[in-house]
């Protein structure tokens, strides 16, 4: 089998397994510009979206299902390198509870304000520093189905190419335009090419079904613990909230943020 | 201060330490009806919905804040058996990135579908083998602020006991009525309540705006990966999906069950 022609990696100390695991540390990933994915699902989206695989690394007795070999094998022949690496290795790298034997790093794919195309009738997410990878990804996932063109990372908090964020987006992140920027580039970029922004607040004043969205529009949300900051607030034309019944002042930041993206979604479907 | 004057547990093979590790299995908590509670906001909530709270257990050097300090005292007062851990017993038990010092054990509160009253406006949620404790938790909050009146568990699976569940609930699990029972339980329930039950699927054939509901109403939603038995589809009278962009076909379970409750629960605020 052709896919088993490359180095086999043994030794924890090997600097290829190590350029791996730093690649799960911020650092590693802030200093190389780069990510590591797993699983086959991920690695074939990947591949669909045409995402930059730098590499590919797997362990022969874990890959079993014939789809994510012959996945191994196109990379291989695409001339992407490639590792083996041994099943004590393998499971030290990998954080799925049932690890497929296949995995990739790639290169982030962060784009510029000045790089965007503001069609007339299009969907923007911003957030403001959400804490956990696992809602981040989240959202980016849920963000794709709700027809988001692009979503800001205002400030330096969220880390979208963290593994948790990686694995909860379901590979919607190879699909999506990022941007990090400052709230003041963020508040510029929308005024110049006219995006209405909407904030999102458990203390907004409008109800979010009640609010006719104006487009373009950008969806602005805040972290889980304190929400949206003043600087971002004053940003926004509209503030909505998703009215809550029983002792609840909030929901989850991904649930919330998907609530309001489908409204938003829908009202834009109907002319 | 009076909350020092209760036992102070050293010894990790101590049986009341033991006890309270034996709830964070689940075998410790289907044999005992109990579970695990932690932090001060949870604990408060608690306290507020007059949850059964059977023991409260603190670290005197974490526990700084002097509201969890006052809730601590409140409960002795009230005759509720306390326990002083050591910092290291402490840290064995908690799975708060940032400890509080405070946690308690209560009784699960479950009940059945004969003591359920339907109301004619109601809603309710039915969940068939959700398998992250953390989705269960998220919906459990979720559900809360979208007011369902009663969530059913379909099946076996899916602790809204875990302790995962309980930190994602955020409290909500207090205040919610839970139903353990089969599908064909929750199908005569159903039935015989003239309840209305909506499945919620990718693969549904309605939009899920598209949909007058009719009152009461009870979501239907499948597990992460496998979605809706058939069994269970079988029991609703009309399944609905959200509709997607992009490649993806499915979105997080807890955030789907947002989308579509606060639809159906805006739906009825308007009459």
């Amino acid at each position: 089998m052709k896919v088993q022609k490359c180095p086999l990696i043994t030794n924890p100390h090997d600097p290829r397994f190590r350029s791996l695991r730093f690649l799960q540390t911020p650092r590693g990933r802030s200093e190389t510009g780069q990510y590591v994915i797993e699983g086959i699902r991920h690695l074939a989206r990947a591949v669909h979206q045409q995402a930059s695989i730098q590499s590919v690394f797997f362990e022969p007795s874990v890959l079993v299902n014939p789809f994510g070999q012959k996945l191994a094998r196109q990379l291989r022949r695409r001339g992407v390198p490639a590792m083996r690496l041994t099943l004590s290795l393998y499971m030290r790298l990998t954080l799925a509870a049932e690890p497929q034997g296949i995995g990739a790093t790639l290169r982030q794919q962060w784009t510029t304000t000045s790089r965007l195309h503001v069609g007339p009738n299009t969907i923007w997410l911003a957030l403001e520093s959400i804490e956990s990878p696992g809602n981040l990804g989240t959202i980016i996932r849920t963000a794709e189905a709700a027809g988001v063109e692009g979503i800001f990372l205002l400030g330096e908090q969220g880390d979208p190419y963290h593994p948790a964020a990686v694995r909860a987006s379901m590979g919607s992140l190879f699909a999506q335009r990022l941007i990090r920027c400052s709230v003041r580039e963020f508040a510029d970029w929308a005024r110049s090419n006219g995006v209405c922004i909407v904030g999102s607040s458990p203390g907004g004043l409008m109800d979010y079904k009640g609010l006719r969205y104006s487009w373009p529009a950008a969806l602005l949300v805040g972290s889980e613990k304190k929400g949206l900051s003043e600087l971002a607030t004053e940003t926004a034309r509209f503030v909505v909230r998703i009215p809550m019944h029983g002792h609840c002042d909030s929901v989850n930041v991904a649930v919330a943020t998907g609530v309001v993206l489908f409204e938003m979604s829908s009202q834009r479907a109907i002319p």
